[in-house]
């Protein structure tokens, strides 16, 4: 397979640049940026879109809590402070991951507009898609799901400032995709993503 | 492309994984890490070995002062605190990068054995490969060569804490690759690399 690949890569003297390796995946880089409360399904519509992608041969990687929190950012607590800087560094590795031509699927609750602008910046910059997709519910429907059983425990005062709760959740002005996961199935939620990937030209070099 | 390397994909229902990404790529994804005296050629030699591996048909990705020191670890200075974090971020960014499926390549001096040690457990731990290439250069040689007149103002007392002058270089004592770059063409060094990663397994699916 490797041979294959080879016989259709465009190569130059010098760097390896980010066309190459467009060229080489047959997809150009991104960053797709769910942002939504507990409960909402960011995840669970991450884990669909990139079982998608990897059906239509796409690299996709997926951050969430569990990689990030144990590994790159496990120095760092829930202060404003830290909760800024973990978004900080979220969108550096993942524009990093943009840059080497992979879809990364970033899946945490980024609860303030300024802290979710400030990563498409980064990638704006850098000239970079990124792309934000609103998982939306209602505070309501979040709080019958549960499925972690966090906001029984926000409501109880065991937890403090829990999204939604205590703590504000600043929805996006103008998200690139709305997912209204209350009228949606998860396969709508998949198609509409991928639709807007193929629209902006990242599957295909 | 895209529909072409889908056919060869190993699906399954549930979350994609590190064995997916390798079939999709035909290739594991791994961290080498090049460390050596300023000057050593660490840059040099990922370079080539990044178009080496672009004209195989793998995906490689490198990590150097460049795209890390402005972005991920642009909150870093360089009190031994900080260095250690630096590279410390740097590990857990390769380590998220290796296990994409995607060959990390990072040049960084990274002077101490402790803090490389620090990045190859991370990886232990995630069952990940990390090898570490010692490109080595005698100070003599170094200083001759200085690309970028950094030892001379290290000399002259205008930069404090320069690796190899005040500062002190831990030479790896097994590193996986050993270049002695003073008796080694590029293309050996490359050619080294490159059946290290072939008998590694790296290079296939």
């Amino acid at each position: 397979m490797a041979e294959q690949k080879a016989t259709n890569v465009y190569w130059h003297a010098g760097e390896v640049n980010r066309e190459d390796r467009a060229q080489l995946l047959g997809q150009r880089g991104a960053t797709i940026w769910f942002t939504g409360l507990s409960g909402s399904g960011k995840s669970t519509v991450a884990v669909a879109l990139e079982q998608a992608l990897l059906k239509a041969g796409k690299l996709a990687y997926r951050l969430d809590g569990d990689n990030v929190r144990m590994g790159l950012n496990k120095n760092l607590g829930f202060s404003a402070e830290d909760r800024a800087e973990n978004i900080r560094r979220i969108g550096e590795a993942s524009k990093l991951f943009a840059d080497a031509g992979i879809l990364c699927l970033n899946s945490f609750i980024s609860p303030y507009i300024a802290d979710r602008d400030v990563v498409r910046q980064l990638h704006d910059d850098g000239n970079l898609a990124f792309i934000e997709v609103f998982v939306d519910v209602s505070l309501d429907e979040a709080e019958k799901r549960d499925p972690k059983g966090l906001y029984k425990k926000a409501r109880a005062g065991e937890i403090k400032n829990f999204t939604g709760i205590d703590d504000p959740y600043e929805a996006p002005l103008q998200a690139d995709i709305h997912l209204r996961t209350e009228h949606m199935t998860l396969d709508d939620e998949v198609a509409a993503i991928m639709a807007a990937l193929r629209e902006r030209g990242l599957l295909s070099a």
